[in-house]
């Protein structure tokens, strides 16, 4: 009974990590605009600096600050406007003592401007000179030249979930194609006699199939492609057949249910029998998530993920072990959480690390953390869940009002 | 100069969700597994209850939890196995007192039994006796109809951003279409100059596009849709004609640039001039992001939005302001946000709210929010940045370690 030696979560990464190594990981390009949720493969560089020129930060006159000295409200310095730049015209002509040039937001500067004084504190005294009330320092309302990015700096670092900033920061350094991770390509099989189909109506003993359609939803939430999902009876020819159809495809087969001690129980055999590294992962340490199987396919290059039938229990394991190996081995940074106070007391389970689902709920400058409480079928304790929190398997639990770092799921 | 009649953030909002209405809510039914992120258009009410009958939570002996009291390791209860069930097939034959029978996880239990022993605590005697060596409490191990979900109840509100686990949840309540709001369909419009596309080498006084690129990019994050960008030169007939082409089709025209005081600015009359409401908002009392304008047509049933032309500017305002009202409109909860403590004192903006863009750091069971500086033009402030603060038109500042409320970009 394989059962019994289960895996810590954390040896479970461990394991799952060493033996992937990167043989999983493959890198793609793609068009900026498209890039949007994909992991960074490498370091952005600058290959020039940015702005590329000294630019105005508000609509003024650039001057040479020194020239505005003492001037104010009532005592004005006049100036000769000796040019106007137009947004996106260079500045060429040198500015000299006495002399200033209009320009706009964006607006290059002239060379021997070193400050613009804001239009707001100017006034046109007559067709060639400016009256200014205002003094300004050197270098004010002035962005310069790679005061953005230099030129060689890493602007955004390998492992970066991208963001719309991130689009926009590789927009302005001319990069048009994005080399990310290539997302894993992952079938989903759902296995149990009891499984009907969502659209139809279950007889006595039958439910619908919940697994197929979460666990998909889940691996595109991290950015994963779903090639395809199969509902399976407990047969275990018919899912051998199936498992290694998917094998040939996939660089994850994830089959949920069939992993637990019952009679019709045949994942961890089937595993053991196609994968050439075999199981290596026979049970977690996990509350929920005990019947957890986990193999590894050489030939293949394929994971081999037997997650717990219960769709709660599938979910957490789903996310605690392959999202967590997945984001891992692309180098992305630990998930934000956040710490709240839990609401009330807490078991731990011994010798096992539990994983508690929590709904948030904010009062005043504080969040608490209350526990949501189901048994583990039950997939509506997750939509009542914001997040979950880890009790350590050396703790005997939680007393109410103490602080606990919440995941969000 | 309409610019000196700013709205607070707030009122802006008022004003925006007034003019709107509903106008621009439209719904669309969605498949199932195409519904992730999307925004419930209604409740999700259960048409049954779920499970649909009483179910192992174990794998083990459905039994009449009488008959296990007194039974020990030393002291077993022997009982007669009369049946087994099949996962998926229904138990239809009743059990009385002194008998058993055999029920997967996840399957039916027989009329007459109210628990379940665990096979861990059972042993086979002979080829139809069983020998339990645990009593049950009644009830234990066992699902009851209707435990998970009640017949009538909601159990998905609407304004929920659909997750995995609403899609699992609707899956076992045989919905395998959404309701959902159709999302707004947006064309992004940046002016200027002086802007280049990010593939090309910019000359001196010329930049590359970022807007276009980060604005499209948090729409999409935000679930809307971006139906075209546009980049145009600052020529009041061109971008006219643009906007007009634009409101014909999309719900809501952006248009970055060209919204401050400078000579070429022309967004508010163009405003003015396309849109039977004109401009109702004619700049923000905001850090950074006081240069917007927005106006409603309702012949099209469009939203003009004239953001500021600095990337940053232009993205917050568009968080704070177009994504906020679309949050609102769909009965979307509040952000979720996190307390942290600011590292350093922060000064306010006199009579404007100031946003100030932060990086979380994480420093034993508390997260300190650094604030992230830059000035508004530089993009990478935002790359580095995990969320943004508000400090209060009222306030004059933030001191080093009060406890701030983060909202993630």
């Amino acid at each position: 009974m394989k059962l019994l030696k289960v895996d810590t979560i954390a040896s479970a990464r461990d394991k799952t990590v060493n033996i992937l190594q990167n043989k999983l990981l493959k890198t793609e390009c793609r068009k900026l605009l498209e890039s949007q949720g994909y992991i960074l493969a490498s370091d952005i560089i600058s290959r020039e600096p940015v702005p590329a020129f000294h630019r105005s930060a508000v609509d003024g006159y650039a001057v040479i600050s020194g020239d505005t000295a003492g001037s104010s409200e009532n005592l004005p310095v006049f100036l000769e406007c000796v040019d106007e730049i137009d947004m996106g015209s260079p500045a060429l002509k040198e500015i000299h003592p006495g002399e200033c040039v209009y320009v706009p937001t964006g607006g290059m500067i002239p060379p021997g401007a070193d400050a613009v004084v804001m239009v707001e504190y100017c006034e046109a005294f007559d067709s060639s000179h400016v009256a200014v009330y205002s003094p300004v320092s050197y270098g004010k309302n002035v962005v310069l030249a790679g005061e953005d990015i230099e030129q060689g700096e890493i602007v955004i670092k390998k492992g970066t979930k991208i963001r719309p900033q991130e689009i926009g920061a590789m927009a302005s350094l001319g990069i048009t194609e994005a080399v990310v991770f290539k997302p894993w390509e992952i079938t989903i099989i759902s296995t149990g006699d009891e499984l009907v189909p969502p659209h139809t109506t279950p007889a006595p003993g039958e439910i619908r199939d919940i697994n197929s359609y979460s666990l998909c939803a889940q691996a595109q939430k991290h950015g994963l492609t779903v090639l395809n999902t199969v509902v399976q009876k407990d047969d275990e020819q018919k899912l051998k057949e199936a498992v290694i159809q998917a094998m040939q495809v996939s660089d994850v087969v994830i089959i949920s249910g069939g992993s637990s001690q019952g009679k019709k129980d045949a994942t961890n055999d089937i595993i053991d029998e196609v994968a050439s590294e075999g199981s290596f992962i026979h049970g977690l340490a996990l509350k929920p998530g005990k019947p957890t199987i986990a193999g590894y396919d050489e030939n293949s290059r394929t994971l081999l993920a037997g997650l717990p039938g219960h769709p709660v229990a599938a979910m957490l394991v789903f996310e605690l072990l392959v999202i967590w190996v997945w984001k891992h081995l692309t180098d992305q940074p630990a998930d934000s959480s956040l710490f709240a106070r839990i609401t009330s007391n807490l078991a731990g389970a011994p010798g096992k690390m539990t994983c508690q689902l929590v709904k948030l709920i904010r009062q005043e400058n504080e969040i608490h953390a209350e526990p949501v409480f189901g048994k583990s079928g039950l997939i509506t304790t997750m939509t009542r869940a914001d997040g979950y929190i880890l009790i350590d398997e050396n703790k005997e639990g939680l007393k109410k009002d103490e602080i606990v770092e919440v995941f969000y799921i």
